[in-house]
């Protein structure tokens, strides 16, 4: 069938991220108050699914810390403005290897590899609306590292997924990882009517490249629910690119730091800027509810205080 | 190769086209003075290119008089502003059939069906930088309407554009046009590093789907200069589409009159609205002096008056 | 969704055509007795279905002869082997220009174009399980002759086909036929579930590029069948690439003469040629009651002598 | 630029590969004499490339034996046909996690991660024509196995190929490990116009979807050499695709045992097999000497006995 833009279009901000960013920008949150902070303030601006992960508070470095998680999701819940929780399950995944002469042993320090159950130990406690599932392994950006998610422990973390009733956002970083996600719904590991994120960009997954995009765009399932992002200067043209080819949006400092060359971003002021494109195009940008009606999502109370 | 964005767009203003639009809006300019008025106010909000047709003072319609395209010439070159001048070419070729149970004769009051050198006697006259060569035959909207450009035709026009140093943006309206564009440039009919504008949207010609974007933008020579367009409420989206694949954007009265819903836009306004988009995604846009290096057109001076 | 193989695949041999190649190869089928005799022999081979013309039995020109139709018809319907008939309903819309400064008056002597019901005549009289739609209008290989399908025209006989319950085979020649074809449907001028073959690298329509092949099976849609065909060395290539699309294959004198460079071709051959790069790739070659089955049609008796 | 198809094609045969095939068929050679002779038999029914691994010549399970990879090259090298040869090095990059609620340790049985000089040591020894690379990390079949190759290891082995003057077959599971193949062209560790084969429809890498296979075709540089192959029935399907796509063949008992449904194949049945569908399509098999003109590589001679 032919591509169709979406005209109803909703942005997801990915908050903070894992990524060795803190130090780079006073904007990315640390701490659970900041994440917090951030994304009401991108909701506010626009965000109907905020996509959190959490940091220690100090150091800003990338933690899985289930009280840090459980701040966060309360501070989401207890705010005035109403959004769309969306927390990571992407950490513990991560492999890093030794000198090319000698790749294994791994390395000790920076290898960060657990089982399925502790790596969803903080989505079955804060059961989030949402929660991310990276549907591949793949070199990742750097020399040595890997992205570490094998079919079988996608199996795992999707089946708990499935019985907690949270709903996976499947990252495909390339056309593989789409084609198991496709093969995870078969199998019925995972529900029908899946959500997918297509990340571009990311080395070494699919390239920036519109081609790519749409070849992956072709493929989804005509009854899933998709959105793309891309990373840095290509985030604000990825979003455009996504609406056109009928999918959502995905801005934030997760993926990018400045609003515009040399200009550090806030959250908010990408969301803002994502609505000023979206709905320059003449497309609408729609909130939390309308996302929960499409998605099938259950809005979950706030902890009674 | 792979597509990579354009992060240096030129904006082409079509300002009033041959529809029947001039009932339709108050904005879409009739008389010469009109014309150069609105071509001038878009060049001001970031055209760098407006294209022009003219019409009837009085009553609106189409007209190929040399008098008002010498006029819209003379005043846009006087203006103080500066922008590229590019005249329609594609009068002239209007076949009307009868009903169909009796295709012919013609509809004599409706077609409109002369030789080449009557339809290039505005561009022998007053030499604009750019005009267009409509490159096919195909049915136009209507039910008993053909665009009539025969490859006869098209290379007869063409020699005189390559003759008298009028650079053509050859318009394609689907993917055969496109192939016939090549065709004239292998055979040294046009110069090479040609101009092309790929018109989206327009019944009956290539649909508004962006694998047809795609495959068209796919078949450009590596040296060759590119825009799109699309009509209507598409028209900001294929602006932001034709960026992303690394092209050029083409707005205006000719293609859309609305700026929102229910909002009647003038030809500033829709060069506003897409300056906004362009910037929105990161990209800049470049004045008319950036487009004729890039294209190697020449200036021409005003006529001394 | 995915692009994957037929694997189940139906030739239709187009036996004759209407172009001025009847004194380039010998085997070009003139007469009714020669056409039907070669239509047969492709069946024998493998065709499921034949696309006839009918010319001239002593000049080989194409002709409009109510008899020569009726005679290829009773010829096949009479035949031991069984094989699904489609005549074009092609001819009678060819428009031929004066010079290019002087398109009109149209030359009369090589201009054809007649009434809806005129071009329909012979489907009335024959009621073949198929014929032809030509949907759209364009330049046709030569400086001066457009193939001329209106909407208004298309809209006439394709209302005609659906009332005399003979299947379109919409022939798109470029993604704006597609696009008009779709129209058609979808206003219920023709039955959904439509029949389209992709007629690729007839110049000035779709391009010989497998970009643009992709582009057009992607905006068809699933519940159509469809079938690709290209010209000359390029028709075996794009038998293969129609079923690597998802698609049928067309092969026949009508596009093609060649078996080998040098080597004419009768029909047979080159059926006997698809078959073998079908069967090669690994997929079944189908017959006229599986596609009888598929295409929801029924075959008619041979009128009893 | 338009797609067109590739009338001079080369076949490489992968002649055994490293999967657990050898006890499905006994076609699948074990020993560096059979392996020899099943690549001999495939250059005389027209591959110009042979692709070998080596196995346990008693259990047929992988291996990476320096003297059987030395006895294979011998053979191919003393034998009367000329073949081009490239040896894998892709061997030595695999590992096996443990179950999903303790990825960690790896299983020591299955798990085989060496240095990148130990990866090349045959490449080395032997000096092929060509060598492979594995172009990136994945998911790979299986529920616990990643087919590992770093950023940093892939440069390192990449260097070596390009100072050994062993011209680097690259290998693509994914539009991303293209990406990084051109990054490593780009930044000097490989040669230009390098050579890359697109391997589609293996879990979890690129799906067997022609706008997957168009997307990576369309993002291969201009002046690079390519080819393509799936897997099992999708073999011969993807020979026609590569070709039609402007591409090369592989085809072999490595990717795919059967010639038909039920019927087990031999390497010179599948290489005749792919000669039938590309002559079948009007293209030329060309043979190792084309190849080597093409590809710049040398012959290197045999060892002196």
């Amino acid at each position: 069938m032919p591509l169709t833009m979406n005209r109803e279009v909703f942005i997801t901000c990915a908050i903070t991220g894992s990524g060795a960013t803190q130090d780079r920008s006073p904007h990315v949150p640390r701490s659970p108050k900041q994440i917090a902070d951030s994304a009401i303030d991108a909701a506010r601006a626009g965000a109907a699914i905020v996509h959190c992960h959490v940091r220690d508070p100090e150091t800003g470095a990338p933690s899985r810390r289930l009280d840090l998680y459980r701040d966060v999701t309360e501070r989401i819940r207890a705010a005035e403005v109403d959004v769309v929780l969306n927390l990571t399950a992407g950490m513990g995944g991560d492999m890093v290897f030794g000198p090319t002469e000698a790749p294994l042993p791994l390395k000790a320090d920076a290898t960060d590899m657990i089982g399925a159950t502790a790596r969803m130990a903080h989505i079955a406690e804060c059961l989030p609306e949402i929660c991310t599932l990276d549907c591949g392994t793949m070199n990742f950006a750097e020399a040595d590292y890997v992205m570490t998610n094998t079919p079988g422990m996608l199996r795992a973390m999707g089946r708990m997924m499935t019985e907690l009733g949270v709903k996976p956002e499947i990252e495909a970083f390339d056309t593989g990882h789409l084609w198991f996600a496709k093969q995870l719904v078969e199998e019925g590991t995972l529900a029908p009517q899946a959500l997918v994120q297509l990340c571009m960009g990311v080395p070494w997954g699919a390239p920036n490249d519109l081609n790519t995009l749409m070849a992956m765009v072709n493929a989804i399932p005509p009854d899933w629910t998709w959105s793309a992002f891309s990373l840095g200067r290509d985030q604000m043209p990825y979003a455009a690119a996504a609406v056109l080819a009928g999918g959502n949006v995905r801005v934030g400092l997760e993926d990018n730091l400045f609003l515009d060359k040399g200009v550090l971003a806030t959250n908010a002021q990408l969301v803002d800027r994502a609505v000023t494109v979206i709905e320059g195009m003449g497309a609408r940008v729609i909130g939390p509810d309308a996302v929960r009606a499409r998605l099938g999502l259950t809005k979950r109370a706030p902890v009674p205080s």
